[in-house]
């Protein structure tokens, strides 16, 4: 079977979400790297791939997949990566409720933070620094009470798409101090076998 | 069976997915509203249902899920309601796509500029207008060449995840003017048998 190929841009924790899973789950995955800087993303081919023109994208034969979470639920069925995407319907809500939370909750506060803090990019960082705020408030209080986000076995789809830009919240100018059952969070994911840092 | 129940707000957009949805697929539902005016929402018991405190909740028995996304999986899963959330990876991954543009892309652009203009809260009405004229335009652009959201055949999740705050875009002071395809797929929805308004 040939590999499927993730459009990639090394920094973007959207695009290290997939590379993080594919590693846990042992999926075989393709990587070419878009060049944001000169706009590859902008122009085609890639904008037939995304009507975002953003990154990832996945291609798998004719096969093209964009929005980072929709890539994890793809990968996970193709590959039939289960226990990563409990099929029982409470269980799999679950995963749900935090890929949400990663595309809004997560975006919006410590991912758009280290957009402006690492990038330059033009939004409002105390908008994105007060959503953090509460962001990992919340996430640090359900943390307390839960090893993993979407239950207590083992990690899922859930923890793929919440760690990266969880764990990146410094680079956004967001200190982790006060947050310590986030903080074990991480250092369980960090200690799954097959575990990769943003800059594998 | 005792049919799940969903604490609702009545002119909440992410309730109204899932009341949509429920008509639309023949679930049962009870439905229990949530006095939002009162903070109800931030009261025991209900802070233990969602620990963002917002609502759509809904309780199945022993099962509390929160996100309205979540609860639509769960729903088209514990009914079985696969015409809805295609079992193909594929075609699964097209609807998740867009339960992430409903979460992200809609709900901080349209949705965020009703709650400003109908509801007052303290949001950037700027922000959410620039926002909302791209999204508008990259969905228009994809409905200009698709029947349905994610797919050709027939509506799904992703039709009920993305319909509410389009529709009611123009409740946040955004004209649906210059997006044809967009409104031609809004009556496409609101022709489908089971079909009900926000108002219902």
């Amino acid at each position: 079977m040939i590999s499927p190929i993730l459009y990639n841009c090394p920094p973007s924790g959207n695009c290290y979400k997939v590379r993080l899973f594919c590693s846990l789950a042992k999926i075989p995955l393709d990587i070419i790297d878009v060049d944001l800087a000169v706009g590859a993303h902008k122009a085609p081919p890639f904008t037939a791939f995304n009507p975002w023109q953003q990154v990832p994208v996945l291609q798998d034969g004719q096969t093209v997949i964009w929005d980072s979470q929709a890539i994890l639920v793809y990968l996970a069925e193709k590959y039939g990566r289960t226990e990563w995407w409990p099929a029982e319907p409470t269980a799999r809500a679950r995963v749900v409720e935090w890929l949400s939370v990663s595309v809004n909750e997560i975006q919006h506060g410590p991912a758009d933070a280290r957009l402006v803090k690492k990038f330059d990019y033009p939004l409002r960082y105390d908008d994105a620094l007060a959503a953090s705020t509460r962001t990992l408030s919340v996430i640090n209080q359900h943390l307390a009470c839960h090893v993993w986000l979407a239950g207590e076995q083992r990690p899922t789809l859930a923890d793929c798409a919440a760690y990266p830009y969880l764990a990146l919240a410094p680079e956004g100018g967001i200190s982790l101090d006060a947050f310590p059952a986030l903080r074990q969070w991480l250092s369980r994911v960090e200690a799954l076998p097959g575990y990769i840092s943003v800059n594998t």
